[in-house]
């Protein structure tokens, strides 16, 4: 196979053009590969954000990279500082401590362009009164990011109850009949609350950078 | 092909093992199966219930047998006298008023057996306000029936708040990813709540039966 | 079935709650049920907005209440004065002509709100030039919302070049594998584009809801 | 990612408002997050039930805390002195031996709350004549939980010969087509006998809950 | 389109070959088409069987060919003499009255070869009496075809307690989970019972030619 | 809704892109929609082919523009022209004559674009010999195109015989498991036979655009 | 747990109801429980098959039981001699070489029960001369086994050639879509060719034993 | 079981045939099923192919046969000489970098076959820049082999833009939603771009013999 391009096409140009760092998708990447990334990144003086790095994996990128961040709850790696003071702040809520990777994965995400986020955990529905206390608390924040494994039910009350924009995040906690989030996701598409919008499971990347999008718009 | 049997295996005998009146699927079956089988149990001395009976299909069936007694709502037929003052009394909660066909064949195929059942209509979660103002109320039933379409969350969210037997079934209103009632079912089973039960979707008859199971047994 | 609820139990504190009309789901009611919703909504003082009408039910609703109004692309009945000057403006874009029932509910549940949508039709990825030709235009809005049927593309071609938010509705359009909508709502769950957010297969007014949320949000 | 609430959102409630000990799912916990629950628990003087720990997980957990108990073959830790002498006595039937687990499962949720389960073992639909021989016998417990994989007939043939409260558990036992349970589950839920209640795949511990619904609400 | 081929290429061969009357799937084809084949396969004095044929199709077709005669249950068209004195004989069970029509076409399909079929109707699993009752009369029967459909459990059964060749027939009776006959099929392939056969769904001819089969062989 | 674009965003570049007449997808257009796209492409002096349009739908569009051409088996409408001396010859194989629809949409697509097919018709492999005894014509032809539906195993066969491509298109032909085309499908990409393309279930039309761009590449 | 049931509630009645060796899926048993059958066979002097038994739990198993004899292609455990004069002979036919286990596992259960069968291996359709080599050799045979992975069509061609009864057995081999047999399972069901019989993906046990209720039945 | 064919069935005519060289999937073949193949094909002086062998095994079997080579990227082994120079060129194309695996088994067995492959590398759409820039030189091409995971919309936006054959090749790149490749798959099949042509999920090896295929058709 001769190769027509001896350099990796990264996108160097996604941060002019949609404001975002580039992220990078480590769970198929070698370490080679996120390596010379990195490489690309630290040469155009670009930060860069790669997700879904195993611990080990994670390690051995270090081992060459030192400079390197590993963020292991969220299974994040950063390069370059990240911005020290927040211009923005929402909150991410989940339904059960199964969550918390998926919700640290968008708070890593969103630090990287400056955004705080509140973690408001195990706020389930099976005891919704945990969700009940702290309405007055939610309805400051602009964004929502929920975060629900099992049937997912949380976003819809989220939604039913507050009115910003809520991103409905499925995650792949639960087992037999809708395992690996499939309960969660069709329940969060088939919502009887009014706007809801989803993101696939566990992209909690995802849901972070739909939040920006929304977070700079309204800022102008 | 020679018919081994020339009558109609009708099971004459559920009644005396289970307690319960013969309900025939009416779906599939012709005007002339349905009225066959209505003579038979006539003959018997038993009660009859049809389930899922189109109207005209009904109406055919009632210029031949009139004293059948058709409920449009539940899309039921019934046979012989209606037991008249109910030994017990559970609920049936909705979350839209979609939903009523199935808790009307709940309701139908409970009042064959002498149990009333009190309809809480339009308490779904996206206006949660609804449910949460008849948790006093809904704590005085033994049992709780409750019907959900879309993602189905109701359920879930009345599992988690009040200690009876709830039997969850899933209804088959929607549309997209999770049409046909899956999202309601998938996401039931899948539920983060303790015990609940799930019946097949739109199941309004099996809900029925199994809550008949419930309060016979409790009866003692 | 004794009704314990003799009032249908429609959610008249939404509008209160979530700043939008009351949205009823028309597929799956009958011309009395629409009725009766309207006659509390109007009995309020409300406005109401019923998706999924077809025209013979609209004509039977309108025989009694004239008053309501018949949108035939968008399938819906609205009731109230809509707002007559917008106070925000967005896109509704679309791959095909197909997709154009789906943008106009959006565009028509928008309009209840008092927010304009422009319509960018058949801009779809199989003839690319025709949005490449319109990107300063688009890069004017504050929210985008794309709908598209087939392998549903265009969202993630639009995610991937402009940095609003960007609402994605699969649109139920195409046969075979991923009829039903299903292969675009799976690409837009699956897209390679960061940030993307999607609503259910044809869900217009949902992604019209959550656009609102967006815009409400950011008017601050 | 900056967390709102110091404190883990434990359900401390949950004993009072259902009766039931709290039960944290351990499959996608870590030891320090299990480790973390028990030590609130224990704070709080409740006890508690860890549902599917590996061997390995729970002898790390009992290296901190040897006070928790394990149940190998229910794969269930439990916090706190049983209930010795049971209210209650329920039958769990299994389909062969593959079923056990899911059966402890059952056993150990049900025994955390005072009721004693017997087992009837290996009475699979494929060898009739082992259910046919035991039906006087069952014919005395006031519920049946029903656990079986492959093509789960046996609560299908159970709940069509015996009266009481039956809940099927469908069990991932299987191969091919319908393996994981999947087949199981459906049958189940599409089953033609009357009043069949299903709970989620090898949900060992929801059919346990369900039964203590049901007794409890029995005992009045 | 030129058509290289003038003729249809019907399958004049099949009767040498496999010793089996020429079969038209008859629901995807026009009248014109089923009596284009019957012309040929008159002109070789062959006869046919047409399946999936409704009543009104059927009718337009005898108007043109009066010679076919028409099975209204079993939905065949039949052309050519049947065998008036049965070879051999097996029986066909049906878990309810809805398998009726399966059941048919293949006792259509088999008195088209010779083998009479004696229908054994509404031994379902719901009330296990009357299969029990029949096992005697059963074990005579050298093949046995078993439809059913909702969970489909009675082949199982029915191959557990005897020892001939069984052929499972899936019925397209039931909704919601496991509709379409899905349940059904799933499960008599997942079936713990050894050594059951399997045909597609609604297949009564299929199981008709797999029984022909098996007989044939048996013969000698 | 006000529209951006007053004119319809037809893809009238397409010939000169990719050297094919512009196709509309009838299907879900209405016969206004239809006659706005042949008007325009009338005026820009170009071809038009509209598939999956029903015959009623063509007569309504025809009795406003006769000069539309209808071809009944393909369903299909032309505008233009078709090429009279075709270029290049290809030949077009059925499993049986439920495909004909199919073959013919192909047949008609590469008509417009002026190439010849051969229909080989009725060769499905439950007959070998009607395809063993062709495999020499077939040699003769620069591409295949094979339509087939049930369990769809005509590509394989004819893909493990000759070595020309060999486009396979899958037929919604079928019923049960594997209905709508699904187990041709799945199949045909499944397939043991070495570099076998696929085109979507039903797709005559894309099966005619893939042989061309083939053959129009190999005129070079 | 008490356990109602002492002693493991084993078919040994089997034998004498279906003529067949007790046969226990191995897979989801442990050591000991497969030791514990072993015994209670041996002491009811009764013969015994274990299927799916993995090389490494075989070889701790016949530490304890040196007399279970271990096939390892066919992954099975067998104890108590196999007949040695087969009392009749079949063939397995497979598509490549990955079908062997499965083949080997109906070859074993056959042995089991005193079967010869001849191995016709790597037959597959994408070389189908391989396959019509045969023909008058495959002819002799009263029974056909045949197991496919990937699209599965051998069977479909195989019955189309040849009058016997043909049993097809799905192999879980492939990927991509139609992975773990579900293409081939499907195919068979939805095959063309008439009079197909299905067993379950792998299991080549099933499809041993549905031959072997043929012969026994051809046998009187 | 009696081996009827001492020799293993290997397709040694498949060359003449089809003009390709042996393939054998690897898989689930064994190192010594393997060799046994290599030396069949060796002997007869045939080249070969062996595709999806991981490391080790690839190890174990260049151990015994040390002229084979091995492929690390393409995790294949080739036996005999590839030719050395190219008699044509086509481009592959991917999304992004961990499609490479899948584009470099295209690669190699395009150049078992003596066909070059440029390798396209990242040109994914969420930076459509990326692809727009290389439109010209990828013209020049007879035929496009384009491979993309997550929502697989390369293969579509590149078919809209150039009009030669282009071969889609889904990657099993993703997670939730259209994991597996199922997303790209079944969108691919649905794409709105005229005549696309996809083979199975991860299939480079197919994809080459389709390019193959058409490449020596071209050259008559």
């Amino acid at each position: 196979m001769t190769d027509g391009d001896r350099n990796l096409n990264l996108d160097l140009d996604r941060r002019r053009r949609l404001g975002m760092v580039e992220a990078v998708w480590g769970a198929d990447k070698t370490v080679e590969q996120i390596l010379a990334a990195a490489h690309r990144f630290a040469a155009a003086g670009q930060p860069l954000l790669v997700t879904r790095v195993e611990e080990t994996k994670a390690g051995a990128v270090r081992q060459q990279l030192p400079e390197l961040c590993y963020h292991p709850q969220a299974r994040c790696l950063t390069m370059g500082p990240l911005p020290t003071s927040p211009w923005r702040r929402l909150a991410i809520l989940t339904g059960g401590s199964s969550d918390l990777p998926v919700a640290a994965e968008a708070s890593t995400a969103l630090a990287c362009h400056g955004v705080a986020a509140e973690l408001i955990a195990d706020v389930g529905v099976a005891g919704l009164h945990r969700l009940m206390a702290r309405l007055d608390h939610l309805a400051r924040f602009p964004v929502l990011i929920v975060c629900a494994g099992m049937e997912g039910s949380l976003p819809t009350v989220v939604a039913g109850l507050l009115p910003q924009p809520v991103i409905a995040v499925p995650v792949s906690v639960g087992y037999g009949m809708g395992a690996g989030g499939h309960a969660a996701c069709v329940g969060m598409l088939a919502s009887c609350a009014p706007g809801l919008c989803v993101v696939n499971i566990d992209n909690g990347y995802g849901a972070a950078m739909a939040a920006l999008r929304i977070l700079r718009m309204a800022k102008g």
